[in-house]
């Protein structure tokens, strides 16, 4: 077996490597001054088994154009075998035709992929899972919950409540909740498909003095988070901790969710961010090593 | 017939669409604050031969990406057949293993846009037509010298001279210089492949009093452009004047250009820019007709 890093995900990727203890190898990279890619194996892959590991966020599009340029191009130099790891999965979000005519951009994505020539795609947290199931490639799903708990272990939280901000989330909270001996819950959240504004609504929260942990797939903007936070603040809890898989934090949104209380935040590594405390490299390794 | 206006070529598609006496559709376009693209087709495509209109600058990862996924999203809408006309097509620079374990990444391209169900291929002066050969669908590469060499007989340049700065571009240069009645030749460049610069040469050019036209298919940072004016205008050109089919303009182009002499730039709107003055809508409508 032989890593190789993409642009997007050379840390990670350095992490697999080392506790698999196989060789890394990082991708040459640089980008024209018109905007393409350029990109480069410096090492022979012929007859390899590669782990690709390549991120597609920041700059979704470019990186998911890298990914499939990468697969492909390590099998045209001849690797036997192209295992696709992409720890956050750019267009997830875009799963079902929510209006008639719309693209469904996840489904595109990974005929592309399979396309592109891998053999196997290994994810992250993906939106839903179900996206998964127009690959024909084996293709799984990892969960971050059990490091994100355990990292939430080592805080001493007081009373901990773990809670995610709609029904969709909910196994997050109960996966995190249940490893970390805590309550779990979700709130309700409602978004206007137009205009993309978010309302969350939940019953009468049991916040008073405790340590109230918001959990979901991923913080975009930070809306969501600060406005369940703000009901949870109201109603007394001791503090707020913001955690999520994936920290794509757009533009504002640490500010945002600092203003409206939220006391920490913290994400996995699956996207380099300045809150990714949590790495997903051990989760990464195991599954990578069972097949 | 129907010609669907991806969000990178509307104004082109428009003037297609009206030559062609067809109806034209502009997808429903959005950026998500995460930097993914939102597409849409707003009117009902099932059973309809589609012209998909879609650049591939600026931004070519973005525009190449919601060009696959424009391509995959009609036919699953249950569009009969898809004909995707791109009039830059991005990477095709990237055409051969210039040194080992290098993408060519035009080749993945074409496979990923056929992969996405592509019937029929379109482009205008794509760097190398031998590129088109990877694809297996109809591919057609349009030759804008004709349109180019119409706008030039308007200017009525003095004692034209048409040069190519390389040989690579010197059939762009004939095929101008002879539908102009003028003489034509190339300057020899070279690149260096690692630092990118540009170093062009040629024998003496007869260019005392002259109008001097610099043809080629791209202008980029619009180093190549300056250079050769710099010999010319050394040489005693009247005035000089650089044509291309896409103005890609990277940054401070125009000005590098204009400080080396160059007297007018212009360029054709298979890249909607500043200095589009010649439009190949008419050449496509007509190859789009033979079919």
């Amino acid at each position: 077996m032989m890593l190789v890093s993409g642009p997007s995900s050379t840390k990670l990727g350095g992490k697999v490597a080392q506790i698999l203890g196989v060789r890394n190898v990082s991708v040459e990279y640089k980008n024209f001054p018109d905007g393409e890619s350029y990109l480069r194996l410096p090492e022979d892959v012929r007859g390899e088994d590669v782990v690709l590991i390549q991120t597609t966020y920041p700059q979704p599009d470019k990186r998911v154009l890298e990914l499939l340029l990468l697969i492909d191009t390590l099998k045209d130099l001849g690797a036997k075998k192209v295992r696709a790891v992409v720890p956050y999965m750019a267009y997830a979000r875009q799963d079902s035709r929510f209006r008639e005519g719309e693209a469904i951009s996840i489904n595109t994505i990974f005929k592309l992929i399979e396309g592109a020539g891998a053999d196997e795609f290994l994810t992250v947290d993906i939106h839903k899972e179900f996206s998964l199931k127009v690959l024909r490639i084996g293709a799984k799903n990892i969960r971050a919950a059990e490091a994100i708990a355990d990292y939430l272990k080592s805080m001493e939280l007081v009373e901990p409540y773990v809670l995610s901000p709609d029904r969709g989330a909910l196994k997050i909270a109960q996966a995190i909740g249940e490893r970390l001996g805590a309550e779990y819950g979700n709130f309700e959240k409602s978004r206007d498909r137009i205009s993309g504004a978010i309302t969350v609504k939940g019953e009468k929260v049991e916040a008073e003095g405790r340590d109230v942990v918001i959990a979901d797939d991923l913080i975009s903007t930070g809306g969501t988070i600060a406005s369940a936070s703000k009901i949870v603040k109201g109603e007394g809890a001791r503090r707020v901790i913001a955690v999520c898989t994936h920290p794509l934090l757009v533009g504002e949104a640490l500010v945002k969710m600092r203003q409206a209380g939220v006391d920490e935040v913290i994400g996995t590594d699956t996207i380099e961010s300045e809150v990714s405390r949590i790495t997903v490299a051990q989760l990464i390794a195991r599954e990578l090593s069972k097949s």
